[in-house]
């Protein structure tokens, strides 16, 4: 690392979302491969290897201490183990010393209930995965339906997959069209979904409800007070 | 595992690019949640964490002989490493082993190739990382600029990004539109590129030529036999 980079940290907590991470993560490090102002860390507790909630296990390759000024951060979601990260005081902690500095904080999915957790949403517009769309005025935030949502320098990207497009959008921020086209071109982001575009009026909530349900139920388990904040609004 | 289950496994190898694996790993790992009958693992060498083309270091959940005949396979590719890759005996071994019974041999990006250096492409129509697609006649396939392309069981997807394509389009296969279309709200997959589609009438290919070309360099020193094979068509 050089004096003049500027360091984007995607952090890392047990059981989140890999694709939440990896989406974002793989457009971000082909910014800091064209343009070496930027580098990209994954960021934990420890180096330890952890889990995600596929078969997938993942290790980062710094440690919170080793970065404690990024220039930007991101956060990714999960299910049960990201409510449950809310209530995780040494991530909160780094978070909040990290937001003193940081020109970007940014979340994909529930990630943003952990930004919230760390009082970081306070009077902010925000998104999160549609379905825990209704939490976020649990963490003083305005929930909004949009793909990504930038209210100052905190951005909030919708459900999983919408990382991509966070971390598209933020290349351009950072480096310009032709980069943010040049990486597009890169990972061959020309999406062709084979059910295609979902269908916000034929919501499978039915079918997804108990996901919810067994989300909010284990993920706060033993925290009633988050969960009587969270669910207070909905 | 019951006897019942299906398995689909997911290669890793060092230096692979971790979107090629987590955005299908995400889908499949979400279809195995809905149906048990499948279930996904990670399959490497050994057990220990490897270094990806990004900071992310990743660990299989399995060993090649602990899943001696999985349903169906899927190969991510990447860049130098996925080059070298194609002349990794012991992976290309265990593909040879799994593809005498694999109902499905598939991949993502330049995963292709390593099928192909296994002998799995000979005849096939094939598809692979759109910068990498001349090199596809080299071992035997015949190159389709699709999002993904079927041939009988073989199915290979475009760079990067199109793993997620690709594997809806298999839980789709395997456990019918509507449970595809409920993963697709799950990972919230409504993509909106902030650039837009892919202009592929600008191509950058001034821009990434070097890459090719470094790729090309770095991945074949070394095996000229290969790096003739594999020109010889472009």
């Amino acid at each position: 690392m050089t004096d003049e980079q500027k360091t984007i940290a995607f952090v890392v907590y047990p059981g989140l979302t890999p694709l939440d991470l990896v989406g974002p993560l793989q457009v971000l490090a082909a910014l800091a491969q064209i343009d070496p102002t930027y580098r990209t860390v994954v960021v934990g507790a420890a180096k330890d290897t952890l889990d995600t909630d596929t078969p997938l296990r993942i290790a980062p390759s710094h440690t919170f201490d080793e970065v404690p000024s990024p220039f930007a951060v991101l956060v990714p979601g999960g299910a049960v183990p990201t409510l449950r990260a809310m209530a995780d005081e040494r991530l909160l902690a780094w978070l909040r010393t990290a937001a003193a500095s940081a020109a970007l904080l940014t979340s994909v999915c529930t990630g943003s209930l952990v930004l919230g957790a760390a009082g970081l949403l306070e009077g902010k517009r925000a998104t999160t995965h549609w379905m825990f769309r209704d939490l976020l005025p649990g963490v003083g935030a305005t929930p909004v339906a949009e793909r990504w949502v930038a209210d100052g320098r905190v951005i909030t990207a919708a459900g999983v997959s919408a990382g991509i497009d966070l971390a598209l959008h933020l290349v351009e921020r950072l480096a310009g069209r032709q980069v943010a086209t040049n990486v597009q071109f890169a990972i061959e982001y020309d999406p062709e979904p084979p059910q295609g575009a979902l269908d916000w009026a034929n919501q499978p909530y039915g079918d997804l409800k108990p996901l919810r349900e067994h989300t909010l139920r284990e993920g706060l388990a033993g925290n009633p007070a988050l969960r009587d904040k969270l669910l207070a609004h909905t």
